[in-house]
């Protein structure tokens, strides 16, 4: 890719897919999203790691503070193309050029709906307006791509017309934005292959009707060769096409290679993390779920052959298998998931250890390695006893500082101790740490609580996994009281952990 | 349709796309889903509400808990044909016959991957079951689909090979599986158009790549008259595609009717609640935010023309239009949500509030009516004294009963009580409502709280909707005190809904 002055992104090569990434301005209209300048230059930067061809960083028209951060993103020295978006005005264009942009996008109307009623002007002079903005922004040194907005609901006609005035103007490219995600694949083929006629073409999808993908495809194979898309398709309503899917699917269907694939991953991470919109587990890609394989069936040929029930290794775009027990839970899983935890069983124990575990999945239940390791003590009549029981545990919160104290038995000998911290769980948690003492200590590597609706007596479920030295335990514990199943959660996960430890947990010192 | 004994689907008819729900089979089959026999029941009789042609109960060779699941299915008397899944060999066809069902899904394996590793047989032993097992099932009555096992990657002439040996035998349909989300468009267009000659034909797609609907569409347009989908596209990995997107697009595009589109969001909603796996807020038709619209330019264009931003009206799939408050507000939303709370505004008022509207989104803040009324009060120099504040409050819980107090200025009288619930939060709730008394209750209609991740110090944000009479106001408060953010959240609620109420809160009786 060449860079030209202010206007990075060279022409498009041939066969080459560009990707351009409207997290910063389509995704965070969505609502109740808004990240801070500090969040989106993160996010610009992951972008620019993942080797994005242009991150639209915002529109500069929106107020002071959105061009401050347009202005930073495009001082990070960016690889990308920095671009801002700009109603069809010149005062836009030139809030723009103000931020120090590479490139902008004008968006001027294009369905009758949008001409008439939402700007209240006329087709003649949208056609007027895009030539004359096109011209200024050329002139300005910017990289220029114009968006007909409800492209998908324009009249064809009027569509071409203003595809053309674009190109003859001397824009860069224009783009076919089916805005309110309306368009049929059939739709957007048919528009597409008639607007690269005109010149370089690039394609806006929304996800309303679930076409988001297909529209992209149906883009890319009449031409277009720009995709507009969005980290995890955050965005309008429905939101965008994901970034990840159109960069993962064009290479393992076609070998078309639009960003660095590992990096996916981490970038999802961190918009998920600063637009507070978690990853939905059964997202493609970068959701919980995305390599993780429950079924008996899925497991134990996952098992026999890596490949056997994932299209492509998890590593590819930075990440892990994950084996997973529950009701589907099958022979081969749990002597997988036994081994990790060093216990052994024979074909006989396997099995009722299986029928167990099915029957705490079929009760709707997580099952957690500490579900697993008890059912496999009982199968087994392994005698264990606890090292570490909860007694008693108080915590007191509302005002002041959160306070909280426990009364735990550690290897029969009774603790007592109290702690404070930023709300009743975080006291309580103290107050387990602190009766333990520091010889006992592990590392709480995660502490997890599902979203809570339907009321304040809901049942809550916490989920810790903990660790110590160099093994791991997840631990599930459901009670209509957070602070009790926080509690009872990590004591037995701290239980299971010290039970292969040393053989008493010495006292404080 | 007809009904023909136990196979109830008729054969289909002309252009006609029928629809078959495996959300009780497939999606079932993801990491952490498991549903009781109550709950099956509960989704088998909303996808009959939604008119889905064939649902698929689960899968009788399990376990006896599912087949009691399968036979509680099959007995409901649904107009939808039930079925169940049975792997490629005889005793799976009795146990689906055991549990009742009117049909089954014989799934053998069909890339050499499943034929050799997974199953360890042959493809020769493959056809030869597949004719066997069709033959035995539909003796016995059954309608019968042959599922290809990973038939996306399969060699072709195998492939074809199966299919003609199932609809030789007499089956119902053979079904394309992309059963591990790898295929193309193109591919599956190929593969579809090929099979569609031996015999009617379905599509399985998983959305691994993101391309589950774009391979859907690939199905129908080349010859597939059958589409296998889950509700809120729950399943293995990525999951399926997802019923809702297929049955609006196909109505929405090419006014195909596969499902009553009405009853899409209370279904998708039931499976949200049942499966513990939530609606992403950017979810095609059944994600919070599918018909929310924020930014300025949106709410204007919206309020101007309800279809300007929407590809159809919500109300087709049962729900409403949303406008949203934050940093992208414009006047015209914001004139909208004063008016809804009976507050005028001149336009320099209202340029004001925007403004302080903007800043609050932009500090990353969920604008709630208590703040845009605040902020209102505040340009307006509208003096307002609270109603009700929190003076004081104490909650302890972790063992025994949890109980919480408040104290609360209420009309400038202090007023202290208590309360006990399952919970401190509970608890503390419960202390406010005593102390108000009975002539001053409000409704609590939702109380949310995002899921925590990261620690036990995380700061919690609790969204609260109260309603009293007509009038209803969200607040959201955070605070790393999960009882402290859910208290103040229902105290300021309490606060705005008593503002414009009686002139006194009435003593306790």
């Amino acid at each position: 890719m060449k860079f030209v002055g202010a206007r990075k992104l060279a022409p498009h090569e041939d066969d080459d897919v560009l990707l351009l990434d409207t997290t910063l301005r389509d995704g965070e209209q969505a609502p109740g999203v808004s990240l801070t300048p500090e969040e989106k230059a993160d996010v610009a930067r992951a972008l620019d790691r993942a080797e994005v061809d242009v991150v639209e960083a915002g529109s500069a028209c929106t107020g002071a503070g959105e061009r401050e951060t347009v202005r930073r993103v495009a001082e990070l020295g960016l690889d990308a193309t920095v671009t801002s978006f700009a109603r069809g005005v010149k005062g836009d264009v030139d809030l723009a050029l103000d931020c120090g942009v590479d490139g902008v996008h004008v968006v001027v109307p294009a369905s009758d709906r949008h001409v008439e009623t939402k700007v209240g002007t006329t087709r003649d002079d949208v056609v007027e307006t895009t030539t004359e903005l096109v011209e200024y922004a050329r002139d300005h040194g910017l990289w220029v791509e114009v968006i007909g907005e409800d492209g998908s609901r324009a009249d064809a006609d009027f569509l071409d017309r203003v595809a053309r005035a674009t190109h003859d103007a001397g824009a860069d490219r224009f783009c076919y934005a089916d805005t309110v995600g309306h368009a049929s694949p059939e739709e957007v083929a048919e528009s597409v292959a008639r607007l690269t006629e005109f010149g370089p073409t690039s394609v806006h999808t929304h996800d309303d009707l679930g076409f988001a993908m297909a529209n992209v495809h149906a883009g890319l194979t009449n031409g277009a060769d720009m995709v507009h898309a969005t980290v995890n398709g955050v965005g309008e309503r429905a939101g965008n096409v994901a970034l990840e899917e159109v960069a993962v699917a064009l290479d393992h269907c076609y070998g078309v290679e639009t960003a660095k694939l590992d990096e996916l991953y981490d970038l999802a991470s961190l918009v998920a993390q600063v637009t507070g919109v978690p990853l939905p587990p059964n997202k493609a890609v970068v959701g919980e779920n995305a390599f993780a394989h429950e079924s008996g069936i899925h497991t134990d040929g996952t098992l026999k052959d890596d490949r056997m029930y994932e299209p492509y290794p998890p590593e590819r775009v930075g990440r892990e298998r994950r084996l997973v027990l529950g009701k589907h839970a099958g022979r081969a899983g749990v002597r997988a998931a036994l081994a990790e935890h060093d216990v052994d069983a024979d074909e006989e124990e396997l099995a009722a250890v299986v029928e167990r575990v099915k029957a705490l999945g079929e009760r709707g239940k997580r099952v957690t390695d500490a579900d697993l390791l008890a059912v496999a003590e009982e199968v087994q009549g392994r005698e264990r006893e606890r090292r570490i029981e909860l007694v008693d545990l108080t915590a007191a919160s509302g005002g002041g500082t959160p306070t909280a104290s426990v009364r735990l038995l550690v290897d029969d000998e009774e603790r007592v101790a109290s702690g404070t911290g930023s709300g009743p769980v975080d006291a309580a948690v103290s107050a387990v740490r602190s009766a333990l003492g520091p010889k006992a200590t592990a590392s709480l590597d995660s502490y997890h609580v599902d979203a809570i609706t339907g009321g304040t007596d809901a049942v809550v479920t916490v989920e810790v996994e903990m660790s110590r030295d160099d093994r791991t335990v997840t631990v599930a514990r459901s009670h209509s009281d957070i602070t009790r199943a926080s509690v009872e959660a990590m004591v037995d996960a701290l239980d299971r952990l010290l039970v292969q430890g040393e053989s008493r947990v010495p006292a404080d010192d």
